[in-house]
């Protein structure tokens, strides 16, 4: 990608333009990295937390995240601590990067230093065991904190490397839409604002469903229609799951729905692709977890959202097929049937009224 | 594809389910081939018309469509005729699959002929010298007519290999979208239906413009971050200036909106997106063109798209920045900063009001 020349065509920052936040990131992994890193790149005061010393240590000397962006200098503005005390009071936005196994243990370790600091997730995912998405961690742990979330097709790979990317935040408050587009928003990263938050959450969380349904039709060699059809009904379920959640179906036509999805379902290289295809193939979901060596994502929401969409009565035909495909010994076709089934007459909701076809 | 076996999962239609629409189908090109004959599974008493008379006759004896589709045998009640009279009438339902360029002077050859027969167009795209959709030509030469629009990511081939596929019927009429769906419904051809004929029509003809962005950004080798948001940012302006002509933004998220913009730019061999990859690499759209050995539906529609958005005055970034790289000697990296312009601070039309950023 060293022949790209974005980055000739944009104009750097002048230092008056500069904003002064204080900024601090949650997190040392790639994304986490390369937000903080565009942060300060936007002039922000930035630093980044990382639980382990030696690694920000070395973060301090030799700009370099050697575990997650090995090939990546880092800006020599970006500091990172281990001290969470330190990264926490006195700021004013608080970038949350941490899996979603350890999103609300973190944030209760910071809650003693949250004084005025707005706080933005940039994890994507559900908790396992309560089905909570990151905003209701932040609401349930910091209940008086502005908070927003920010979500994506956002490789940090590519936008390290800068190629031209946008990402979504959404928050009901204005004052941090707009902060936070003050700290990420520059002529590569383009920061769009949203106030749908449970529409882009739950875009970022539900995407790796269908990156797996991708994987297993790839298996059996489908064409264009047939993923162009995956994609189309997985909007369809996806906005039909959060509008009964709350959020504006609308939200799914942009980067945080079917940008995101569009991402997630054209990398082959993702686990959640990559176990798909292993089922497709005829194999076990303990084969395809070994091979991988290590549990996709996507396989977990699957569990999740079958779960929780049985409660809400919300129809989500892909869902419930690859549940019964992994879990329950369907053959893999059982996918494609899915998709021809009928049950809404419309292919997109909410714009004819529901019926039996 | 041989190997696959969707169709080993679908039981066949009873005869005494089968519908007795009679239906023709005016032109005899790949796609339209491909719904005659599933027209003719489906029950009804099927006739495709094809100009040539040769041709006809050839396909009456052999069951093959040997220009556009010669692997595949056709279904033997297919019966082909180079008669338009005896093709259309007495049928319930006229699928028009004739170029746009031929399409209204067909429809004024059959006009003597045509008493309360449904017309349906197959085709995408803009006529040339007047901006008008299928459906505008519709009625303006049959102003009596129930008529419809067919539109969705419908590869030919795919279709008759049976792969899973979806498509949407879009008409103002419930009878029309009904018989639609009798005549061509089934268990791997799925047809939806939708109210919204601007809608549906216009994402089958706005979505070449982007097939030509995609293909010049692929010549920059732009990763999935870019790629997501060509696609999110042309969804934006499809639906943008399709309400403007009275369409629903919803319709964008279905299989007519994204799902075909989704198809279409991911096919790298479409002439629409190596027009634009050869424009990327630095080629004028004389040499393009001469490689390619035509013209590529795409470029007519950005010359059609850019004019009519400037006297609507609806913000078209892409399609603007293409026709500068094409027809103004722009750089084509130019397409990248339109992507990144302020603008529209939401990255969904019509969900946060819109405001200079």
């Amino acid at each position: 990608m060293s022949e790209l020349k974005f980055s000739d065509l944009v104009e750097s920052v002048a230092p008056a333009d500069k904003t002064a936040l204080r900024v601090t990131v949650l997190g040392g992994g790639s994304f986490g990295t390369a937000m903080a890193n565009t942060a300060v790149r936007n002039g922000c005061n930035t630093m980044i937390w990382i639980r382990d010393e030696a690694a920000a240590a070395d973060i301090n000397t030799s700009h370099i995240n050697k575990r997650y962006l090995p090939d990546f200098q880092l800006e020599a503005g970006l500091r990172a601590t281990s001290d969470l005390e330190e990264a926490v009071c006195n700021r004013d936005i608080i970038f949350v990067a941490i899996p979603s196994h350890s999103f609300r243990s973190v944030l209760e370790q910071i809650k003693p230093f949250i004084t005025s600091q707005a706080v933005v997730s940039l994890t994507k995912g559900i908790e396992a065991k309560t089905f909570s998405f990151m905003s209701d961690i932040i609401r349930e742990v910091l209940p008086e904190v502005p908070y927003g979330v920010l979500s994506g097709p956002n490789l940090a790979k590519e936008i390290v490397a800068g190629q031209p990317a946008g990402t979504v935040i959404a928050s009901q408050s204005e004052m941090v839409r707009y902060a936070v587009q003050q700290a990420l928003h520059s002529a590569l990263f383009r920061v769009f604002a949203s106030d749908d938050v449970n529409g882009v959450e739950l875009g970022g969380a539900l995407k790796n469903i269908y990156a797996v349904a991708m994987g297993m039709a790839a298996a059996y060699g489908v064409g264009e229609n047939t993923k162009s059809m995956i994609l189309t009904r997985a909007l369809a379920e996806m906005s039909r799951f959060a509008v009964e959640l709350g959020a504006n179906p609308l939200t799914f036509l942009g980067l945080s729905g079917v940008g995101d999805l569009f991402a997630t379902c054209s990398s082959p290289l993702s686990r959640n692709y990559q176990v798909g295809y292993a089922l497709g193939s005829g194999k076990s979901l303990e084969q395809a977890t070994q091979e991988l060596g290590q549990t996709a994502e996507g396989i977990n929401t699957i569990v999740q959202v079958k779960a929780r969409s049985e409660e809400l009565n919300v129809y989500m035909p892909i869902t419930s097929a690859l549940y019964n495909v992994i879990f329950e010994g369907a053959p893999p076709l059982s996918i494609a049937l899915s998709l021809m089934k009928n049950g809404h007459r419309s292919d997109v909701e909410f714009v004819l009224p529901h019926q039996q076809a």
